[in-house]
């Protein structure tokens, strides 16, 4: 089922909990991808029924960000929902979701500040903002998000804990095309050249990971095997490269405890993201 | 039924829940008065559990405020409670609500700048944070809070509002002692001499109901008619005195609309509040 409002949702979810029935939601921005199949059949798996919310929320994007481009199928992404076995898809409007006097704001600010934070200034509020309602709208026994989005994963747990949020957040790995490119709607911005240029994410990623398996243990060694590897790729140019605590995200010096890998690299004009979380 | 922990919350509220009943939430900081009784006692009428959270919230207090003097005696409260018709009294420590590594801010930017908001620069994104977290523990169907704390209570509306919280927030009558004091835990600081300089607020308020009930309109002669009222009292210092609309709290230079006449005062060191809404 395809609705747009919030009260469709509420009601839905309502007479399925009188049931008895669990509820998982998988929160997206639509145009989806076999990376987004894997969280709604995990979803599917683990609850009796399952939201999937389709929303280019604005409110993450920054002014010169590409929120007006954003890829958007709403009718291959319901196809997509329906065959993976969701029960019902809440594609709202932006004005069912944002009043235009709304002045609430939900930041974790421990976390939103490195990494992407520090690239995307209001970026991670808005998705504070937009997981706070969609999670408030729903009402969901389990919600399911990306580990390619590792810092928004982080934040989003730590969201949930602080407001105690009576919801379960489950992390999906990363799953990648066969030539080891995380999937990403994003992906789609790619010329061929470009899309070819974009293997540098993981190859480098794939290094480093090899040499703390060897041992490496220095930071400043780890983010030299990437941006050597980043550096001989002429499309690429990193945005950014970090080795942080997994936890809190805080850059270390020397990997101790489990850290994560991030990088955000521009293929082009498009800004892609991937990573790994080293245990120790 | 005292409970101190956020998982007996959850359980009793979910078995409630279950039985198809509806559930009411009066959070207070706790050394109820007749003000609070009468939250409750509206809540019971209107809910069929009420549960009275009773938490002296450090977020919402200053560096320099009176977090460890505010009055405590969960002894008295529980009966107060248990008498006016409370299922359950939910009085947790700090360091259940609270982890050390917290990092989770929740505002309501636009109206959380004046009155209270500029004299007290912390106070509502605590008020935010913990109404948020039982707001979210208690899931009720509706939570109670009074109108002394108007602008609080403007700001709690507009975050349900914006976070979707499935909530109704309903706003209750000031109570008042015999000689029209507004009731307040922290009465409780006055000095005899004090008590009785106290009646300036709501003398002064009055005073401003009758001008404005004449045909007043001009906001600076309204706010005359309060600050002289208020430095008539010698043990009487005026913290703010505002005529803001009833629903932006911004300013007004004409009464056109609703309009909050909100005033905030120090008595010895007392600070105390009250306020009036004028329907136009």
């Amino acid at each position: 089922m395809l609705v747009h409002t919030i009260n469709e949702v509420r009601e839905q979810v309502k007479a399925w909990k009188k049931e008895g029935l669990s509820v998982g939601l998988v929160p997206t921005m639509g145009y989806l991808h076999e990376g987004h199949r894997s969280l709604i059949e995990k979803a599917v798996s683990e609850n009796d029924r399952v939201v999937v919310s389709v929303f280019v929320n604005p409110t993450q994007f920054g002014p010169n960000e590409d929120y007006d481009d954003y890829p958007r199928d709403i009718e291959k992404d319901y196809d997509l929902c329906s065959d993976a076995g969701a029960s019902l898809v809440f594609n709202p409007a932006p004005d069912e979701m944002y009043f235009p006097d709304r002045c609430t704001t939900v930041n974790v600010e421990g976390l939103s500040k490195g990494l992407c934070g520090a690239k995307r200034p209001v970026h991670f509020g808005g998705v504070c903002l937009v997981v706070s309602k969609l999670l408030n709208i729903v009402t969901p026994d389990r919600a399911y998000f990306g580990e390619k989005d590792a810092q928004q994963l982080a934040i989003i747990k730590r969201m949930v804990r602080d407001l105690s949020m009576d919801v379960q957040i489950v992390g999906c790995p990363i799953v990648r095309e066969a030539d080891g490119l995380a999937k990403s709607s994003r992906n789609t911005y790619l010329s061929a050249d470009e899309r070819q240029a974009a293997l540098v994410l993981s190859r480098s990623l794939n290094k480093a990971k090899a040499a703390m398996e060897d041992g490496m243990r220095n930071a400043s060694e780890i983010y030299k095997v990437i941006s050597d590897e980043i550096a001989s790729e002429p499309l690429a140019k990193a945005d950014y490269i970090e080795i942080v605590d997994s936890e809190t995200l805080q850059p270390v010096e020397t990997v101790e405890k489990d850290v994560l890998v991030a990088i955000a690299v521009f293929v082009g004009k498009t800004r892609l993201i991937d990573n790994f979380t080293y245990r120790v």
